[in-house]
């Protein structure tokens, strides 16, 4: 095992009718700023729980509506303004990973003096920040536990990751969830089951713990997807669905162990170039990685396929094979193309991605071997 | 799922080498005292990392040695004497679980006016606290990530536990375990399997989550047990055994589902009655519990034997008491006795046992049917 150094503070509050709890958790005499995306949550009637529960508390607060999809620096830009004209100094997210990713740059920018993109360019916030609690609305990134997010830029096309701080609490209410489109809880459990293979599938015996709570985690997914699909209301199933998909992301199942994370990398520049929904493009991406490191990550390969797909026969590459058939075959079950050509996806993109991974010089994965080229290599098996 | 809400915010610090970080990790300025066991950390060279740490920080620092296995209150009286006549305002633990139990008291002792003894009865710590780290040198308690602490008094042969803060920070390198003497090994083995089971062994269906990553730690411990027994100075080993102890007590294995504790309470009424070493304890109690309620928890035994111990033929009752079986053989696999009459106890505490847990009130477990009856019937089946 590696050494490491771990800690998440983030407060999680889970279970049915919790947003009652919020305006309590917030101290008193907060500017409070509540950013929001495109408005669903006035439907579903998160927005009036949110908003009842912090006037009952005595809280007033702003409002910030429109962060969208792969939030854009262009949008928070805005919020940063009204933000630094309001005196805020406590934000709430109430949304799904874009939204609390897009309020932790947010955070970053009110009390920074240059261009937010700079921040995001850096990598790591500086100088102060702002607290930040959420409101989950919608499991997959795991952005409510842990201090990372993902930011775009319109303009160029580009995206990239950034790390701030944790949020001091979150609220996760499985109910929710019941009002989600399905094409966003098969893009949420593509985006959760390939967070859990970014720090599991390296090789194995760097940690019996880790290993196996990532496989649990995936072994759940596993179990809950199709039954998902036959009963999205169901309450323990998503209570299940949210809390892996918070549980695959917070540094639990990380503690000691190399990690990949080139899939994620691939799959951002998919995104920046065509706007594919992240956890499409992860879909595509991982199984044409499994196939093009094939060699490189085969001991883990192996534990995989047996301990969470039951691949326990036949020889080594036989085993191999069966177990990237079956990961390929869970996102298609979630009716998740898996393969660029049916995303009309071809060439052009493939050589711009290998352009853009070789002119910034990036070395990707837990042994720092994808580059341009190896991206170039894995998008040809994804064709 | 149950509804809940989780928060551990203590740093973990893990790995080789990893005590030279400590004083660094002290705020600049504190009156600080170390507290220690009996001495093992002199011969283990423990102590003379964590004074040349707290030293090349510039710390000063008071040192209260004596805290005993089964910490007691007439120990750590002296011990908040000395520090408010110092006017400590920050504790380092440097030991196992019972230096570290008996500094949670001392935190909550530091600021009290009355006895600490009452502190414990209460349950929970009042008031002002003293903030507290720790550097552990033996796995099994769990408390360097958690809050709470079991506290003996030797004039009444009492056992309770109580509850205050997490340690700000833990250090955690497996080096230092290489020293540990067996029975110190076999005991925090079985002290992290019971915890375990704990809060994994009620009934099946509340969370995928939290079961795998229950039997995950559980599969651990039984691939390393006999291992470490082989080769004690294994690294990787003793690392895995490390996190798993830390793992299976900070909540993380808690989230939203019922926990049983019977266990435990009938364990520490075996250690205050006798001094028996409290994983030995629990090594003679759980297996008779479950032979006791293994109707009541008959799902969840199926379930655990099978993921847990392959059991998965013959008829129900036949895999629950093949369950049990492997379940006590694991035990005794560890060196320990699993019977009442191999530790030389008999009838009279049995009886006194029953009289305590009947003066009481008390009712343990998931169900609350662990009364002075139903613990004379699990005694029963331990004899």
């Amino acid at each position: 095992m590696e050494n490491f150094i771990f800690q998440n503070p983030t407060k999680l509050i889970f279970g049915r009718g919790m947003i009652e709890k919020l305006g309590g958790q917030i101290p008193q005499g907060k500017r409070i700023m509540v950013t929001f995306g495109g408005g669903s949550v006035r439907r579903n009637g998160v927005y009036d729980q949110v908003v009842a529960s912090l006037r009952a508390a005595g809280h007033t607060f702003s409002e910030f509506w429109g962060i969208e999809a792969n939030p854009t620096v262009e949008t928070l830009r805005k919020a940063i303004t009204q933000g630094k004209a309001e005196g805020t100094d406590f934000l709430l997210a109430v949304g799904g990973g874009s939204v609390i990713d897009g309020t932790k740059l947010i955070s970053a920018g009110l009390r920074y003096e240059g261009d937010p993109w700079e921040i995001v360019l850096s990598g790591k916030a500086k100088g102060e920040t702002v607290p930040l609690a959420t409101v989950l609305t919608l499991p997959a990134t795991g952005s409510e536990m842990n201090s990372g997010a993902v930011i775009s830029r319109s303009e160029t096309h580009e995206k990239f990751a950034f790390y701030n701080r944790n949020p001091e609490f979150s609220i996760l209410d499985p109910e929710v969830t019941f009002s989600l489109p399905a094409n966003q809880i098969a893009n949420g459990l593509s985006d959760t089951f390939v967070h859990i293979m970014e720090q599991y599938m390296t090789r194995p015996g760097q940690s019996r713990v880790m290993d196996r709570w990532a496989e649990g985690l995936l072994l759940t997914l596993i179990d809950i997807a199709p039954k998902i699909k036959a009963d999205p209301k169901n309450y323990d199933l998503m209570a299940d669905f949210m809390l892996t998909a918070t549980m695959g992301l917070n540094g639990f199942i990380a503690m000691g162990v190399e990690q990949d994370w080139a899939t994620h990398q691939i799959g951002h520049e998919l995104t920046a170039l065509h706007g594919l929904a992240h956890g499409a493009t992860l879909a595509i991406v991982l199984p044409a990685l499994l196939r093009t490191l094939r060699e490189q990550k085969g001991d883990k390969l192996v534990q995989y396929g047996e301990r969470v797909w039951g691949v326990v026969s036949g020889s080594r590459e036989e085993r191999i094979d069966r177990t990237i058939e079956c990961t390929e075959q869970f996102f298609r079950s979630l009716g998740l193309a898996t393969r660029l050509s049916e995303a009309g996806i071809g060439k052009e993109t493939r050589d711009e991605i290998v352009r853009r991974f070789t002119e910034r010089g990036v070395h990707f994965g837990e042994r720092q071997n994808v580059d341009g080229e190896m991206a170039g290599r894995i998008l040809d098996n994804a064709m």
